[in-house]
């Protein structure tokens, strides 16, 4: 195999490719990526066999061939190359030569039929957003999956298609996160399940404009995001997912609005008085068109009290403060409402039109005064 | 105690002084910054028993008191605060309490009577450079102290003054580093040695302006430094530092002019093929008017040939590659000089008015062509 690309071409692709690179293995080929050559267009791909990528590298094939190279040595060497025409070359026995003005590199390649190319995915109907949308989608509901595998089907998002809407939640036992989003066109009804770490890997490579599109093909057990020269190919987590719906309210005793960054530095600050690993409640006094927030632990205690618009009862009510400021974090708004019920039962930070949820249950906390 | 400051002076303050605070200690004390507003002015002081450092704060005493605060803690709080007046205030029981608009903290101080303040060094002569002069001698030579205690002045630096000259030397059994400047005035003939931390941690809050003045005192078993508000006491490393002036030589057999940027660059890329502990060395092969270089390893080989100017006779030599890099990374010149007498002799970086002299020892290796 012969091929020659600029550097910022192959540097480019590489980035893309080695989300899916293991890193975690036992199998040497896992961890490399696959240069394949083998017609006269360049592709190189990543598997971890859960995760695939592939994507199109610009640049010339000079002789036919496939090659899979160690994927952190392959970026590194590509990385500290002048900016300049480089050429991968590997013969029969793996060697590869790459080289790029007079710098010379001689590695050891493994054989590209040993690598597993990404599984085959018949693709019929296929929703299309943009790719800026998608990225927003998981960056507003990622932080509530489950970190631990103990339950599967928590550390994924549900993807909730029902004809032209788009839902998706994620729940980890102690709260939920929703985004709601319009489609353009009606898509009959479909549930699946993608893994956390899918999305947080494709996040990172989408592009983030408005204008550049991402196709998205669902199957029985894969979902396929096709975007500029990539397609990304993910095992979907099987099951039934948890009812959502009937955990969610529209009634409440007390709606508070207030300033999000206020807030959200208040909490922040806060934070402060909590060790790492402990697990202090931020306890919040709703009274009079005031929020007093307040925490008291074994370093000191610290409060502060921020003017707020209310409608309905005073309120006394604690929560865990990291998930506060995680959803506090990811609203853009200005201003959020936050809706409760009493000092038992969930509290609610939505908008107007249900466009996000996120639904946090309250900790019980000793009223100290 | 009760003082008013503005957020951003304080924190000026803390980050200066937090650099003298000790963080493996078994003394809580240690671990705090004083607060001094005994008299009408506010200092900061942080002295982990080898370095120490004082510094004026921009504030109003209320209540004249001192206190000392956990650093990490003290200087979270004022970090998270709104950009505000800070008010400080301490009780008979050490009780702090710390308010910015509307956030209070609450936490428990220490008595500032236990803490050891700054000893008394007498000052007389001192030797004024600017304070971008010093950062420049420390960032140009500190790379080559020795990392471990085991030869406790290696960990150090000698500051040799000689009338009016100022020479800044570090060792560490493999290489030499040597920065020297011309100062304005005479001082006669001074030695010491300051211990590698100090130095370090004094580049950091040192300003980096030619026209910000440092003076620094010394005495037989301290160096001050003073500039802005702020004084810096150190320690010094005790005994008579290594005779450097007999390793050094003028004698060579070869002479290479080269770019340093491409030099530093391949040796960069060629440290790809070094795993990390690994000790291979780099081949140069330096022949009619080119440096071949070379590293062969396990993973792979490199070899790149760069253009150069020479004067006098062929010859092969190896180096750890490291020790090239980190004294080219330190060098402004776009060209360097490098000077060889033969394998088995150190190679010397320098310029043509010794303003800087770089002394490497080479390695062992086997010619494999």
């Amino acid at each position: 195999m012969k091929i020659t690309c600029e550097k910022n071409s192959l540097l480019k692709s590489i980035n893309i490719v080695v989300k899916a690179v293991s890193t975690k293995t036992t199998m040497p080929i896992l961890e490399c990526i696959l240069i394949d050559a083998s017609t006269d267009e360049i592709k190189f791909t990543a598997n971890d066999m859960e995760l695939g990528i592939e994507t199109k590298v610009e640049g010339t094939v000079q002789e036919n061939g496939i090659i899979a190279l160690e994927a952190r040595l392959f970026s590194e060497i590509i990385r500290k190359l002048p900016d300049s025409e480089v050429t991968i070359s590997s013969d029969s026995n793996f060697n590869t030569l790459i080289t790029c003005e007079k710098a010379k590199f001689n590695i050891m390649g493994r054989d590209g039929e040993d690598f597993s190319c990404l599984p085959y995915v018949e693709r019929d109907s296929c929703v299309s957003i943009s790719q800026f949308t998608l990225k927003e989608l998981i960056r507003q509901t990622i932080f509530s999956i489950a970190q631990n595998e103990s339950n599967k089907m928590m550390t994924g998002e549900l993807f909730e298609i029902d004809q032209d809407q788009l839902r998706v939640i994620s729940l980890d036992g102690h709260r939920i996160s929703i985004r709601k989003i319009q489609l353009k066109e009606s898509y009959g009804e479909k549930k699946i399940i993608v893994p956390g770490k899918t999305l947080i890997e494709i996040s990172k490579i989408l592009s983030g404009e408005t204008e550049d599109i991402v196709d998205i093909y669902f199957t029985e057990n894969h979902i396929v995001f096709e975007f500029d020269q990539t397609v990304v190919v993910s095992r979907l987590i099987e099951g039934n997912y948890f009812r959502v719906d009937q955990m969610l309210s529209n009634d409440y005793n007390t709606k508070v609005t207030i300033n999000k960054k206020e807030l959200l530095d208040c909490i922040d600050r806060a934070m402060l008085m909590v060790k790492e690993g402990d697990r202090k409640p931020i306890i919040l006094n709703i009274e009079d068109n005031t929020m007093e927030l307040k925490i008291i632990s074994q370093i000191g205690t610290m409060d502060e009290i921020i003017d707020i618009e209310m409608k309905g009862d005073n309120i006394k009510i604690a929560f865990n403060p990291k998930f506060l400021m995680d959803a506090l974090r990811v609203i853009d708004e200005e201003k959020v409402n936050i809706y409760y019920m009493n000092p038992k039962a969930p509290c609610f930070i939505k908008d107007e039109g249900d466009s996000y949820i996120y639904l946090i249950l309250p900790v019980n906390f000793i009223d100290v005064g």
